[in-house]
């Protein structure tokens, strides 16, 4: 395919600035891996001090080119990159690798900001520095030192990988070779002074020859991108299966407000990847297990899976598995049960299915009952734990040959294999599309992975936003009035509230609503009003409304004498978690990268305890905002528990995709929103934001 | 060495019932195995159809042999399974095998009981039946039908496996031997009429030469044996590996279906595995990755990881690792780190240490980086991430002989290595007694599964116990009075109460103990107090307590005229949770393998939703009872959250540990009990159980 990257990809040319004649050298081994595999274009040595290189006239200067490369590689020291980008883009060279290291990694920004400058003004595309390069297998282009081209070129496939990390993507790269699976492209992207993972995924979402894409990023400065190419890669129903370390990283650095401390810079990541139907794999292993598994065959229509094996105890094994992965172990159809204890006795014929030993001995027996299983069991997809045995002399071809039965009957169907054969072995059973995996709980997880990619590919194309468009807030601090008022007009439920501005006015506001009331200072210069004595709750006669009107504020003008104080709100009590409403959180906070994020947790010491939040990027809509709800670990809860009602998710969900549209409208506007707590009442009863405190952004707090 | 099962695992001789000239029928396999691997003793090849075997002289009978042998295999159909056990008996055999199927796994449990009580009478052990058998390296002995023995004679080395299930035990034996794992003995003990996984296990770890031991069980009926193998195990400080299937409900609902075994709850099972210092392992590959790491040298004395890498990503993906699984990722000792810095200045000099790139360029730094951080860093165990470069043509041999020169300078270091390289120099490497993983999470994630195994090592012996050793409670149904009684006899704390049996008493007490009061039916005959209005709540006034008296009795009376009534509690109102107590349960339930078994949970709806709970057999000490603590997800709560003062939890660890005893000593008249809430206060503080139920066992509760 053509595209941006191209002549970084597949250039029709390339130039080796600092090429040496050495093959085992960091400038000697693209030109050896580059003739090794063949590569059709022109290649062009550049080296001052030698005739030929490794065979090839050398050029001395860049200058000299009899034309214009496509691409060049730089394996040159720091110092002379800057000249020689220079040289390039004077040249007219479309892209460049930069295999130098010295740049910002080890804080010399400046020179390669310069660099990217030159690069850009020239429109040459620039990878690195501190990159291993780029390969692309169907165009034979080996513009890296990675060591591992060492040990053959690749065998040609769908994978793609894009790495920051040289050392690791070459490392993702060796295991998948091992695993078999046939390569793309693979970029390494360094300090990314102009080419991104982001722009590298986008592109391989694009390209039509591949089909699967892995990619490892430390974090992401232009998260726009990130989403666009993680939803392009989505819409055309490519597995993106990802790799961001730093899990275990303590969120960004001084919190502005209670939603911001609960949010890990990594937290949002995962929420971004989940939100946009990529995979985040936590170890190497998961990240190549669904990698294989997804470029095997058809991805699972849908969570129920059959198991079947040979061994019972490793079906409990496989459905402990299933069970942690949310998959759906249901039984066979009652009649396929039946039909299936006719023929085998002894079988356990729910699920897991257990065909017996006697299936070694009977290879027919062992094709006609997996045959069966798919055809009858009803399932969306299939894993089989096979044992070691069909890796024996005496079993090798009759199963072989029972399986290859089973799969030309059934040639789209997802069913993955257990078991533990030789390397050639297992070949051949990919070559028939099995994956196989040794590990039967890796094949359950991988499964899982497999329907959990294929649901996001199934979902509509998410909420469009459109950053800031909406009228600006009104000018100055907010009030807790002021952020209910807005939220109100977003959309979300808010209390019938009055502002008394005299303690009489406090009195007729409760005796208007027939109920006991809180007081509450309203503020713009005070966001913490509990703090300074600015609460009173459940107040129901004039005497003690009449008293707390005035402590209040008196407190306000002890604590902040300068403070602006509008009056009191006066709001009619709520019910509360006593009554079966549960209390939540919610809110927005501004992620550097993916601007506004809306957060979602349970109310309550514990579960603050146990960090159980959920994050979404803005905009979204309430079917993501059902997914969200359903993430966190205590969800239970609003199924009702100890007697109480099922609680109005549907409310939530509302009012969470109408925070998220608000936040996404006054982008540039909000720092960080809180309502808290978000009182979720039984089915049916809405729900209501209790308290509000909407935070500007310091550059426009005076609007 | 000699025991119990040595006639099974290392016998002198052996008979073959069932012996089939063709080497590659279950009747046929053992003896090829055991004429391949050279069996020392005598071998008896049974046949009444035969006159030689694989050219062995046959006999006919049992009765025919020259002298009673060792060890007998039964390959013969179940049918003639008992006739041959028989037989055997009378021939003075001291075990047999029994692969034949046929028995209670189909539900036949009749002619297994049969040979079960034959055996038995006779002194002969008996593996089996339905089982694949066993074998023993060092004694060539191989009683075994598996195919994976097709594949040549296993390695010798310090493994052992036991495992229930014969198709997952040749599969463990297989993977172990792929991955370079030398084996000691392999026993699968299929239905285990006789022989069973946690005899076997007591075998092993008395065994001087197994070093390490994995196993696989589906469930326990003899806990208290699995219990005392674990125990012996921790005591001779060999990790033990276990996987035990059914972690779901619905993994354990297929896993009664097919086993015979009486599966103790999950959750019981997976605490008795920790209590007593085994690993858990979750899949396949971590059991096999646990016991490989653990095979490789000694255990870290403690929980200091330092990581060496040569990319800084991949040092953050194995902190996040490290962090996941509890290790402590602290930096080096400031002198290391400047120490270094001025070798290696762009190297990362903190944890993770990045010693760059430049190590494959000069091995001497990789060598002297290594060798200086296991020096100086401070830590119990590094993982070094090396990438697949150790293995490219032009370094594979100065990175061997630069980490060989390491290892003789740290010989007993723990220094796992992930890098992928070609087979035969990982052989190398493991020779120089490293583990290597491909994996770097996985290499993490060993390192901490070896150090949970050391810290199991290096505990006291567990608090002795001797079940039912107490004077018999008092005879009758327990009241709540009762059961306070007991258990602060017991050493638990509990409020200072008085049982009224007038209002007037009521009002008495309330007023002696000069705070708000709680009023509480007491009767044995009503459980659930709560739920027939028998518990009114913060009582401050005497008409008030009048009317509360005369109405908890009049309810009671209204729901059960027939219940007993002994009064009214009059107990203290406890500040509770809003004053900074927090509400645990605790409490003791029967497992049906295990016995009594101690709980702790936290209070409140949300964390019974999250089903944050942990157990202990009965007894333990008060140190397993603050790992107990330190188990619940929500344990942070206990430091003091949102201002709050840290909980005492030495009360609540003190409480457990009496509450362990007690139901140890009574274990066989209680069946329950139920202190909810159990309130611990502010440090210092104590204490209290609120409330508590005792359920005796019901064919003892009438005394």
């Amino acid at each position: 395919m053509t595209g941006p990257l191209s002549p970084l990809i597949s250039p029709a040319s390339v130039a080796i600035l600092g090429a040496s004649d050495d093959p085992a050298r960091i400038g000697g081994r693209p030109l050896a891996y580059l003739r090794a595999a063949g590569f059709a274009g022109q290649i062009y040595p550049v080296n001052p001090k030698r005739q030929t290189v490794q065979g090839l006239p050398a050029y001395a200067r860049v200058a000299d080119l009899p034309t214009a490369p496509d691409a060049a590689i730089v394996a040159l020291p720091a110092a002379l990159v800057e000249n020689a980008v220079t040289e390039l883009a004077e040249r007219g060279a479309r892209a460049c690798v930069i295999f130098s290291s010295g740049f910002s990694e080890v804080g010399e920004t400046a020179q390669q900001d310069r660099i990217a400058a030159i690069a850009r003004d020239a429109g040459m595309r620039l990878l690195g520095p501190n990159c291993l390069g780029v390969f692309d297998v169907p165009s034979r282009f080996y513009a890296s030192f990675t060591t591992t081209l060492d040990r053959g070129t690749p065998t040609e496939g769908n994978l793609s990988i894009v790495s920051q990390s040289g050392a690791f993507g070459s490392h993702l790269y060796f295991l998948a070779r091992q695993r078999g699976l046939g390569m793309r492209s693979w970029i390494t992207t360094g300090n990314e002074a102009d080419v991104t993972v982001a722009e590298c995924l986008e592109h391989f979402a694009q390209d039509p020859g591949t089909k699967v894409i892995m990619a490892y990023a430390e974090g992401f400065r232009d998260g726009d991108r990130l989403v666009a190419a993680l939803e392009a890669a989505r819409q055309a129903g490519k597995p993106v299966v990802f790799m961001k370390v730093g899990r275990s990283e303590i969120g960004a650095a001084a919190a502005s407000s209670h939603t911001a401390a609960l949010a890990g810079a990594d937290a949002v990541c995962d929420a971004v990847l989940r939100q946009y139907g990529a995979h985040r794999a936590r170890t190497t292993q998961e990240l190549i297990d669904i990698a294989y598994a997804a470029s095997s065959g058809a991805l699972p229509a849908g969570r129920r899976l059959g198991i079947v094996t040979i061994s019972g105890g490793v079906g409990v094994l496989m459905t402990d598995e299933a069970s942690d992965q949310g998959l759906d172990v249901s039984p066979m159809p009652a009649s396929a049960q039946a039909a299936l204890k006719a023929r085998l006795p002894f079988a356990g014929v729910r699920n897991p299915i257990d065909i017996t030993g006697q299936a070694f001995n009977d290879p027919d027996l062992l094709r006609d009952n997996l045959d069966f299983v798919l055809a009858q069991g009803g399932y969306d997809a299939v894993a089989a734990f096979l044992t070691t045995v069909p890796g024996s002399a005496a079993n090798r071809a009759p199963m072989r040959d029972a399986l290859q039965a089973v799969r030309t009957a059934h040639p789209k169907f997802p069913l993955i294999l257990s078991m533990v054969v030789p390397d050639d072995l297992r070949r051949e059973y990919e070559a028939m599309g099995y994956a196989v995996f040794d590990d039967p709980s890796a094949a359950v997880a991988a499964i899982a992975g497999m329907a959990r990619l294929r649901e996001a590919f199934a979902r509509s194309a998410p909420a469009a936003g459109s950053r800031g468009s909406a009228e600006a807030l009104p000018p100055g601090a907010l009030d807790e009035q002021d952020a209910k008022r807005l939220l109100a007009a977003a959309g979300l439920p808010v209390p019938d509230e009055h502002l008394a501005t005299t303690p009489e006015e406090s009195v007729a506001a409760w005796r208007a609503c027939e109920r006991p009331v809180a007081l509450k200072l309203v503020s713009p210069d005070i966001a913490h009003k509990t703090e300074v004595g600015g609460v009173v709750l459940g107040l129901d006669d004039e005497a003690a409304i009449l008293d707390a009107h005035r402590a209040i504020l008196a407190r306000a003008r002890e604590h902040a004498p300068s403070a602006r104080v509008s009056g009191v709100l006066v709001s009619p009590m709520e019910a509360g978690a006593a009554a079966g409403g549960i209390e939540t959180i919610i809110g927005v906070m501004r992620d550097p990268a993916f601007g506004p994020v809306v957060m979602l947790g349970l109310g309550g010491v514990l579960v603050e305890v146990m960090g159980d939040v959920t994050f979404r990027r803005a905009p979204f809509d309430t079917d993501e905002a059902m997914r969200m709800i359903a993430e966190l670990r205590g969800a239970a809860v609003f199924d009702g528990v100890r007697g109480r009602p099922p609680a109005d998710t549907a409310a939530l969900a509302e009012a969470l995709a109408a925070l998220s549209r608000f936040a996404d409208a006054h982008a540039d506007e909000i720092e960080s929103i809180d309502v808290n707590p978000f009182l979720v009442r039984a089915r049916g009863q809405g729900a209501v934001a209790l308290d509000a405190l909407i935070v500007r952004r310091a550059d426009t707090a005076e609007g």
